[in-house]
């Protein structure tokens, strides 16, 4: 996935009232909106995400396939678990997406940030990652990590992540 | 955390009798000898941990102390905790340390890899690793992730690890 733009062309808004915000989002959801359209997008950590839309999504970016029944597992068991959607009152779409896993007070690894490239920079995934640094905190965490692809390594180093920290490196090992 | 020698002076082996084995560090565990000494270690991911004897391992490394009711919480919460011990009938002596937190299915990441310094350099971090993929291959994981510091970026290499792959970086925030 790749962050094409700089800026923020989104703010945060209060364009759906509290009360509809709740009955479609849940709690602790934020409102975020385009400045030029009106657009309205929501990330939330509590609306329940239907997996073929976010199968959907994830091949906008370009990931390959899993098998969704794989999929549920890892969401059940990640600790922080985020959509981003494009707001409808009635058909809100899944536009984006990451989540966490971690022993929830140590350490906590973020994985598959995806926002989907039609609404690439306007400044969304930072407002995610914003979100999601938000609500790990909220439950003590201290210190998160990630795997950055090399695309985008300059992403997160613009939004205060430290990048190989004293010389560290990232190590991956697959099974045959 | 240094492993200070590239080759092995421990081997497999049976000297514990698989019944006292099952009974001082319960099922899933493989003891090693020493070939010189004939001392016996057990790689276990059952036997129960004291928090008291894993934190004076973790300064022998050279870490940072942390609140044992965080340590505690976060083991609650990983995937896999294995110890390695220098066997005694009696007192076994925990002398090394690894776990993983991870959605148990499509995302693992190993922390806290630590071998007393008394005992490195004779093979048993990579036998302690070597466990540890192991388990995780058992529930079905296929891919496993951890940041090597500087100094044991070469232990990971030489056992298989990805460095690097297709160049990401880590990444590392951390809350103010």
């Amino acid at each position: 996935m790749i962050f094409k733009s700089q800026g923020s062309s989104i703010k945060k808004s209060n364009s759906i009232s509290s009360n509809k915000l709740k009955d479609i989002y849940d709690l602790d959801s934020y409102e975020f909106t385009q400045k030029n359209t009106g657009e309205i997008f929501v990330c939330s950590k509590r609306k329940e995400l239907d997996l073929i839309e976010l199968d959907q999504l994830l091949q906008t970016v370009g990931w390959s396939r899993r098998p969704i029944r794989r999929v549920k597992r890892a969401l059940d068991f990640s600790i922080l678990v985020v959509g981003l959607w494009r707001h409808d009152e009635k058909f809100p779409r899944l536009i984006g997406f990451a989540r966490c896993t971690g022993d929830g007070i140590l350490e906590a690894t973020v994985w598959d940030v995806a926002v989907n490239p039609v609404y690439q920079g306007l400044g969304l995934g930072k407002e995610l990652m914003k979100y999601i640094l938000k609500e790990l905190k909220k439950i003590g965490i201290l210190k998160v990590t990630l795997f950055a692809d090399a695309e985008v390594v300059t992403f997160y180093k613009r939004q205060g992540w430290i990048l190989e920290p004293r010389g560290s490196k990232c190590a991956f090992w697959y099974a045959n």
